[in-house]
């Protein structure tokens, strides 16, 4: 194994953050923040702050490191995800969502990644009784809106960049993980069903598209413990993936939430987590478990999709880049 | 010393945020969040995504602890305040705010507090060029025209609670740390001239209030070591305090910065801080240090006032009280 070093930048951030680059994304940015707020607030979605410690968080994140804590000589983490709080505050109200901070330390082989940040914000929703179906046309209807409004604020902006993106038709293409996985083979890559597909498929299947598409019915043990098995086709999950056209890749993942306590407990129990860390999950659940859906959209990941960019780290103002010295 | 111990909370959190409380406290708090960004947006303010860990953080948090932790083997910091990142970006815009997520574990001694989390969330705003006078009146324009639009929109809600508060006049009363001193002493209050006034002060000359006012003028010395002395009035910060009425306390806090790079080396040299860690920043300010001004509103306190409420653990989805095992 090569020990590869942690990475200074060349140029300093304070420096960096000048670039017209840079500052058009800020701006673009700006205005996507603004017009998901309004837009979410039309479709009666209430937004909340999102918690950014506490005893539990999203294990199911593939390869990279979370951040333990001591808090008041209890172990806390830093939130990698909140999906386990969006289902607690879903019993509230019919529609939530929040733009949330995660941290995930990615492994420093994902040095040269230009869409991996260890430090990102997802517009996290969630649908009290929906199924995945109305949260995929609820997140058309919005992404559609959005697309349009960010579009013609930030017009001389596009135009300075010479980008152009497209405005989706609803509904958009839906795929199959079935049918993804069949693609990943006839492009000879050598995978078992049920496997996470490489990227480059991905990448691949993406470039051919023009308009951002859905991959769902991933199977059964690809996905964190708290999605919901389809009782009408055991052996796929309720979920969804949404990806970017012109090869920018996943825009948001997310799914229906199971809520059978015994189910959790087996999925959680075959995990190194420590489950006395979700109590209070597993408590709620037995008590008031809520059907829910939800997805988290990347917001570093949509501005670089808008903006065209090649590399995220000039999608926010302080990029943390796998293995660099960030500020 | 007598040993406190963590509680745990009696009602659950999961079962406590179905209350009628924190249910009226939710929705204004969303209220809140949508008109604060719509009037900030009209006044010409960027939003930007507050970065939530880094290896520099505000040290100036009296009591409380921070969390550390290792990233790629240096060490970094959840954010107890993105004070100086403001700095780095308000370089680009003229207007800047985010959100901004901070963490700061307060002493278990804080146990008891109604007005205290280890996390929350500021409004942090900056402006470039700009003095503390140009701050305190665009704070004021906004805060009044957000008392409005809140009270307008969440009507029956502050029925349903029998709660009204002041739409203050502009401009806010202005006192200055002097005439603060003057009553403390007046008060009885033994302390000398540049300590911190006691909360007991704050809250008895709150409660004597029935529109927010100024705290301006604090000593230096007081504050943390980013705060620009006032050249005409030396051994005097350019800071600004802003207290609501009704005993609610303190509202928000900020000034103008230092940006002469030997007088905050010596500042940090009388700190325990490693300023290894400070390095990007003194030599941005070496390289281009830019005058600016600002200021954090926190919104879980903005939302206790509005809401007239005892228990800022009611004025949050997921309170992290003191000493408290929290979700």
């Amino acid at each position: 194994m090569v020990t590869q070093e942690i990475d200074t930048p060349v140029i300093p951030r304070y420096l960096e953050i000048l670039s017209k680059e840079v500052k058009i994304a800020l701006q673009v940015q700006h205005r996507i923040l603004l017009e998901s707020r309004k837009t979410l607030n039309f479709l009666d979605f209430k937004e909340f702050l999102a918690p950014v410690v506490g005893p539990a968080t999203d294990p199911g994140i593939k390869g990279a490191k979370q951040i333990s804590f001591d808090y008041y000589g209890k172990s806390y983490k830093v939130m990698s995800s909140i999906i386990l709080y969006k289902q607690a505050l879903i019993r509230t109200f019919d529609n939530i969502y929040a733009f949330s901070p995660n941290v995930r330390i990615e492994p420093i082989s994902n040095k040269k990644s230009t869409r991996h940040l260890c430090e990102f914000y997802q517009l996290d929703l969630e649908m009290r009784d929906k199924s995945i179906h109305d949260v995929m046309s609820k997140t058309e209807f919005f992404l559609v809106t959005l697309f349009k409004k960010v579009k013609r604020a930030c017009n001389q902006l596009f135009e300075e960049l010479e980008r152009d993106f497209i405005v989706p038709q609803i509904p958009f293409p839906v795929l199959t993980y079935s049918e993804f996985f069949d693609i990943a083979q006839s492009m000879d890559y050598t995978i078992s069903y049920g496997e996470e597909i490489p990227w480059e498929v991905e990448e691949e299947l993406s470039k051919k598209m023009v308009e951002p598409f859905w991959i769902v019915d991933y199977p059964v043990g690809s996905r964190g413990f708290y999605y919901k098995e389809n009782p009408e086709q055991p052996g796929t999950l309720l979920t969804m993936d949404l990806i970017y056209p012109e090869g920018f890749g996943e825009a948001s993942s997310g799914g229906e939430r199971e809520t059978d306590v015994r189910k959790i407990k087996q999925l959680l129990h075959s995990t190194e987590e420590n489950i006395s860390n979700y109590k209070w999950y597993l408590d709620m659940l037995s008590v008031d478990g809520q059907p829910s859906a939800g997805l988290g959209i990347g917001i570093e990941r949509l501005t670089r999709y808008m903006l065209g960019y090649e590399d995220i780290g000039n999608c926010t103002a302080f990029p943390k880049k796998p293995g660099m010295f960030s500020i």
